[in-house]
């Protein structure tokens, strides 16, 4: 990816003139359609089209090279043949040109051959410092602009204007998307699909999009981020400029991400990563194209909840329970109203009317509209309330502009956000809904829909003020431990235990008591200085899994059965990897009575370095008990991580046992965090499996550990430190 | 509930006269508006006002009382007062009126005395053999015999005529999900709103819809069901009558249950018993609003796929991975196409088509709709593939026009199911969608609703195949075992471990060997009987959980180590629960190496029996890793069961372990379903955890059984049998 020369946003989607090159006179085929298509829709630059076949197309004189064109433009359409695109930029490139569109396919997406022409498209741009979108795209809108750069029939539509960049990785779904948000009321700034992403990704789109004081709101469709990494800064500068970010990731499953595979030359990435770093970064997850408009509509408010605290108040008990059971889902709570309005309240509601949240008004409420109009201003008033959704079922004709306007007055009158559902249709309730667009609440047609929603601009809200709080606090940078980067080098692949350990404890995460010997011989004073009882377990490169190997002993109390032992698990390693470099026997102290948690160090090769922290032991694998955040992690943080796991209650003190050190392990996930930030270029991953936990007061031990460094081609410096047994080589 | 008289549906449905008992003539009442609703839509039978105020309402004579009237009517709606709807039903009764519907609120939803009145038109009903909808409803429609008996607007329109028929608990949201579905195209047959259900319940009505000819689709909203025991068995005769049933069901979380409960007077039950019960038969679930319409769109199409796999075809990459995605994540497959099919795509579609499945033509093919028909025949041919989806993208006009008379033409020569989603504004698309509504292809505006619809469709589909299978076994039916039901009488509560033990072997349960004694005095020889190493545990009614109680030993390896360990846990057990009666101590085998699992019965009040298996040990609670059934399961049921569990890789030999006798696990769970069926009415609850599973081969042992009776009042014969200790009186 180029780096090197920034994207000017303004220059691509407001250009003063465009070249296309390849542009058609058949005015039905792709390469016809962009000339057509920005005559129609009235953009005032100048066009040029390219193409030594024609002398004019549609009117617009045609030239024969870029070379020969009267002055350089700002953008360049390429529409040619895959084999021949790299010529053109160059071209482009050689002219001055800065930024370009290609719409060809037949690059990565179709193999080898592809890829290596994809390649060359990227040194070009890089050599010439040009910017340029696709190849494999479909092309870009700016409404304020008059730019239709694209071909198929929704480049034909004319967009109502507004705030909305819609960024998308897919041409056809993105058109699908651009079209339904359209649909629903949803104005356009500019629409950007990047295709194969050979230079500019959608991440600097949706970038540049936050600098663009004509968008309010960013919409991604993401089938694989290349520059992951970069997704965190910038959702936090969105969340700081106040521009919300809603993000469809596809490709979740593993069927659905190997067709992601197939589809583009992207990496599907792991999903567990990108929600981590969505919810890490307060970028919204949508679902489905009703959420993109959803959460547009309610957005479109500008109002953001103080807390989590909703009312929900219905007409209907079953809408109510339906509302409430979205909020629960969603992180939200429907607490009591206060004592005082409630007090308020009860005069003035129908005899059969729940005061409890939901407030359950019933249908007794249509026959005195002004009764609705008092009971949501009370409610609206009340201290221990955020939000409020109210849920006004089928009411319909004049009662229903009865309510509407009672809902308009209180709005106005509060700062809190307030949403409806309403499910009449629109020729039964068509004042109401007018008075309600008009002033600017969202409605939308089911409860589950409107609680949705709501839980969308929670979300949104729960991160700024988080953001607003970490900006105080420096983040954790990178420290330069040389020890510790001296012991992943020398590792040259999997890390010994007891290499492991070391790194550990240069780092300040305790580990068992425990000594290297080579065999039984030097055991027995080795567990005189530990003590009684041990774990003896074979240290080798070569073998990872050590328990399957039948290279692990545990409880063992006595000089004799530790010798024996020694002998035992050495034998059946040699048998287990016939081959394999054994370094020796690790003897260590035995934790008892401690909660078996996973930490670790995931350091992906799109997102970069994150950590893990789940349930332990052997249940770690199938029971999947696990979360992950981005690095760096504070303390606080790690803390956060905790408490969403379901193991949580395990370190709490269930089942009359002691509660666990739990801050020690917030204090180990923070330590790993910082390891994963300073060995980032050597570090590929590390697991402590078990971490033990041990009653509060006496922090962790690390049982057992396992560390991999990045593969680096071997070199004659990096020589295997203490094998003492059969040596082969290894590759990393 | 009323069992004794059958409800007569088309006498409800389709009645020959109907009393309006306290109609008025304020026609904008909610008590005017019956007679105004029945008379507007056009009802051709005889109404019958009753008042004692009015000499006519809208024209039409009122009677002074329900002696008075000239005829008796087939049906009675009652709009008067709470207090007053006793002594209505009753007059209906007496008139032998069959059936009556309450539209009164302030009955069980409003408090004690409210419920109390509900009671006495529970036995009012009873008595004269009358049945009764409601209270506290808002009525119903028929649209074949015009009834539209209710109030609100709502019943100012007129359905179109169809087969779905809607059965809600609530009113206000039943009449949304009504709206819903007119506005979706879907015709209406019967609507019913149930209420409080004093008499006829919403299962009884669904029931009933099956045997009517004119339905061909049961939607139901349900907030809890009082008969929910019924559920399979109706649910089962509808998957016989091949009329799907859709259930919405309400109040699954924490808050949403607590909205239910005040909402009716309806249990909240347990959500996982619903949704256990759902899958369980063939009940399809939704769970907003646009689901319904959905739902009723893809079984409109009357085809079923023969099994799970799917092909995609798709004009646009994106669209084709969501699609995958919701395929994925509900048990459908994409397989690959044959190779033959294959070798027939290749020379047909564009060059950068992916003829992986999703079958990804490109935009490409849009140049030459005819290979689009070809491409759509030979995939449809394919024997791997049981069902298509196609994305059609935003394809607009002509070329969208010829794709729909494509698929038209396929979906006529085959006898797969096949949907489309088609994203396309009404506007850009109007034949194309015309050709596809006319030819009753199913049309979805985005690629989740579509996938979604196919899932519904299989997932039915599926339970057709299982329960085709089924109805070939004759299912376990309850037995006699009169030891077993002597040892929950004696238990009068909780019962000891050793009294569980008991039931267990009752049913063939292995249980590690075990004796109980009464101290240390008499456990070396206990100890010798079953041999070293030991667990010990204090056995006692009173103490339900011994390793809080510091009651349990375990390890215990020699004499000495024993009798202390009897003496300790003796003294913990006093301290932990003085007074409690005590009846010694249990000594059992030590089982290692064995997968710990935990296997229950849970005797619920709504649903009855339902067995449980789950991940044991003490991460059980935390971890809820568990799977239902409602009893009886069969052996391969069982096996289901386990298959569900994420703790199944445990079970197959994860990590280089030996793997574990599963088939012993299905026939614990197999004989838990029959202990669960034959104690039903003495059996509160069973747990066994952990529930050793040895290595293949070997069977199970329970380690620990903790069984509750069904509450009795204390009998003098009841005493307690092997109490040595302390003895205290307890109220089971």
């Amino acid at each position: 990816m180029n780096t090197a020369s920034t994207l000017l946003l303004d220059a691509l989607v407001n250009p003063r003139s465009i070249a296309i090159v390849g542009a058609s006179g058949d005015a039905a085929s792709i390469s016809g359609q962009p000339v057509r298509f920005l005559t129609q829709h009235g953009y005032r630059g100048a066009l040029y089209p390219v193409n030594p076949k024609y002398r004019e197309i549609a009117g617009v004189a045609c030239y024969e090279s870029i070379a020969a064109l009267p002055e350089t433009p700002d953008l360049a359409l390429i529409l040619v043949a895959a084999r021949r695109v790299p010529q053109m930029l160059r071209e482009c490139g050689e002219r001055g040109i800065r930024h370009a569109i290609v719409y060809s396919s037949g690059f990565a997406e179709s193999g080898p051959a592809g890829a290596a022409l994809q390649r060359e498209c990227t040194e070009i741009a890089g050599a010439h410092g040009m910017r340029v979108i696709g190849p494999n795209c479909q092309g870009m809108v700016s409404t304020a602009s008059g730019v239709y750069a694209g071909f198929g029939a929704p480049f034909g539509v004319a967009y109502r204007s507004g705030g909305l960049s819609l960024i998308s990785q897919s041409g056809g779904f993105g058109c699908a998307l651009l079209l339904a948000a359209d649909e629903l009321g949803i104005g356009l700034r500019h629409f950007i699909t990047t295709g194969n992403e050979a230079d500019v990704s959608l991440l600097e789109l949706v970038d540049a999009c936050i600098d663009d004081p004509g968008t309010s709101l960013i919409a991604a469709y993401i089938e694989g981020l290349k520059d992951a990494r970069r997704l965190v800064g910038v959702a936090q500068r969105a969340l700081d400029a106040g521009k919300p970010i809603l993000a469809w990731k596809v490709g979740n499953t593993a069927d659905g991400a190997r067709a992601a595979a197939s589809h583009t030359a992207n990496l599907g990435g792991a999903s567990a990563l990108y929600r981590t770093a969505f919810r890490q970064a307060g970028v919204i997850e949508v679902s489905d194209v009703a959420d993109l408009g959803d959460y547009a509509n309610a957005f479109g408010m500008a109002r953001l909840p103080r807390g989590e605290r909703v009312a929900v108040v219905t007409l209907s008990g079953g809408a109510g329970i339906l509302a409430t059971d979205v909020c629960a889902q969603n992180g939200m709570s429907t607490p009591p109203l206060t004592p005082a309005t409630i007090e308020r309240l009860a005069p003035l509601v129908p005899a059969f009317a729940s005061l409890n949240n939901p407030v359950d008004l019933t249908a007794g409420i249509l026959t005195d509209p002004r009764i609705f109009a008092d009971t949501l201003q009370i409610i609206a008033d009340d201290p221990n309330i955020d939000a409020i959704a109210i849920m006004a079922a089928a009411a319909s004709g004049e009662v229903a502009r009865a309510m509407a306007g009672a809902i308009t007055r209180v709005f106005a009158a509060t700062a809190k956000p307030m949403m409806v559902a309403w499910n009449a249709r629109r020729d039964m309730a068509r004042e109401a809904y007018a008075l309600l667009e008009e002033a600017n609440v969202p409605l939308f047609p089911t409860p589950v829909r409107c609680a949705r929603a709501l839980a969308a601009l929670s979300f949104y809200a729960r991160a700024r003020r988080a953001r607003a709080q970490s900006r105080l606090a420096k983040p954790p940078a990178p420290r330069h431990v040389p020890h510790a980067t001296t012991l992943i080098a020398r590792g040259q692949g999997d890390l010994t235990e007891h290499a492991s350990q070391g790194l550990l404890r240069a780092y300040g995460i305790d580990t068992p008591k425990s000594v290297l010997v080579r065999g039984r011989e030097d055991a027995l004073s080795a567990a005189h200085a530990i003590g009684f009882p041990l774990v003896v377990k074979v240290q080798s490169p070569d073998i990872a899994h050590k328990t399957e190997a039948g290279a692990v002993r545990t409880g063992i109390r006595d000089a004799a059965t530790l010798a024996q032992a020694c002998d035992e698990i050495l034998a059946n390693a040699r048998r287990h990897a016939p081959g394999a470099r054994i370094d020796g026997v690790l003897l260590q102290e035995e934790i008892r009575d401690a909660v078996e948690i996973i930490v670790g160090i995931e350091n992906d090769p799109s997102f970069g370095p994150a950590v893990m922290c789940g349930l332990g032991g052997i249940y770690a694998e199938v029971l999947r008990d696990v979360t992950f955040r981005l690095a760096p992690v504070t303390h606080d943080e790690a803390h956060a991580m905790i408490r969403e796991l379901r193991a949580h209650a395990m370190l709490t003190g269930a089942r009359g046992k002691p509660a666990a050190d739990i801050d020690a392990l917030a204090g180990t996930i923070a330590a790993l965090s910082q390891m994963a930030l300073d060995q980032q270029t050597s570090l590929k991953e590390l697991d402590i499996n078990p971490l033990f936990v041990l009653p509060q007061g006496e922090g962790v031990r690390a049982g057992d550990a396992l560390a991999r460094a990045i593969a680096l081609p071997v070199s004659p410096e990096a020589v295997h430190e203490t094998g003492c047994c059969e040596s082969t080589v290894m590759d990393g």
